[in-house]
């Protein structure tokens, strides 16, 4: 497989996703999201990365960083972070991302939702999707903000990818670095030195 | 192996790394790196982790986050960042750092740097560090900040991981999201499922 044959993308939706207290909840965008997770994704040759939020006032936030970074003077200081800033798409709903991929790819791609909680169904291991990314299905893979996406989300999606499971039950990571654990699990190239000891 | 088995201690450099210039630099820390590789630690069943920095006011803001999350507000307001800031142990040298821990294992530790330049000498996969691990071997894995750790620091480390090889030539994740990565691959759990595929 060549590296542009992939057709992964990913979402970080903030709309509905759970407070602390477990009620639906529009959250915050935070800006060091926007740059980890492109950065991950432009490492893992992902097509682009859906920040999702209906909140207008959220999404020109988001564009602002974007039109700095790719078009303002940090394109010029930091030509590596525009690389990654560039694969960021800002749209209003999970509906308008699957829109756009499948205007794109003249298909809609599979939902595989991430969920932390791991008490959701359809279940899909890792190697499970690694297979399917492999024969070119295009996935967009679901990132949930704050305490995590919404059960109708979850139940809407095709699959939801296994929890990480570390060496603990601690099971806390920050959104931003479980994006980047879950695309190495299932792109990476260094995973491969493991699987041959 | 059960999950107390393992000895390995996380430390992250602030001097001397290299800033854009590769000028060696003091950086200033970043307190979300506290929070987002203490949570990672904790999950991947790291002991402690050592920030370390030779500039006072930095360790006093260092303690102050500490102090904040494990006996202040923010311990009532959050049990879970508790128990991983609580791994939280700041110094002023990688010196010290290696002290404390032998002064608690009785031995130093493996010194294990990361350099995402792939420069470095002393090369070890993924797999024979895992493998260390599994024997027991006190290792203190070693990340660095801003533009990454001293050519010092590599000279001087016992080994140099070698660099996550994401799908592209795209080389620069944060520091947060690599530590994140590079311990799912060494200690993770998950790495099983997608090896068995």
């Amino acid at each position: 497989m060549s590296d542009q044959d992939m057709r992964l993308d990913v979402g970080l939706l903030h709309y509905p996703v759970y407070n602390r207290r477990r009620e639906a909840v529009a959250s915050a965008v935070t800006t060091l999201d926007l740059h980890d997770i492109s950065r991950s994704a432009r490492t893992y040759d992902v097509r682009r990365f859906f920040v999702i939020t209906p909140l207008e006032d959220q999404r020109r936030l988001v564009e602002r960083v974007r039109r700095h970074w790719v078009e303002g003077y940090g394109a010029r200081y930091n030509p590596d972070r525009r690389a990654a800033i560039e694969l960021l798409t800002v749209v209003a709903s999970l509906h308008q991302a699957l829109e756009r991929i499948r205007e794109e790819e003249g298909e809609r791609p599979l939902v595989v939702a991430t969920d932390a909680t791991g008490q959701s169904g359809r279940r899909i291991t890792y190697g499970a999707l690694r297979h399917l990314l492999r024969e070119r299905r295009p996935v967009l893979l679901l990132f949930g903000t704050a305490w995590g996406l919404h059960r109708d989300v979850l139940e809407g999606a095709d699959h939801c990818l296994a929890p990480i499971d570390g060496k603990s039950d601690y099971n806390h990571l920050s959104v931003r670095t479980a994006a980047g654990i879950i695309l190495d699990r299932l792109v990476g190239r260094g995973v491969k030195d493991i699987e041959e000891e």
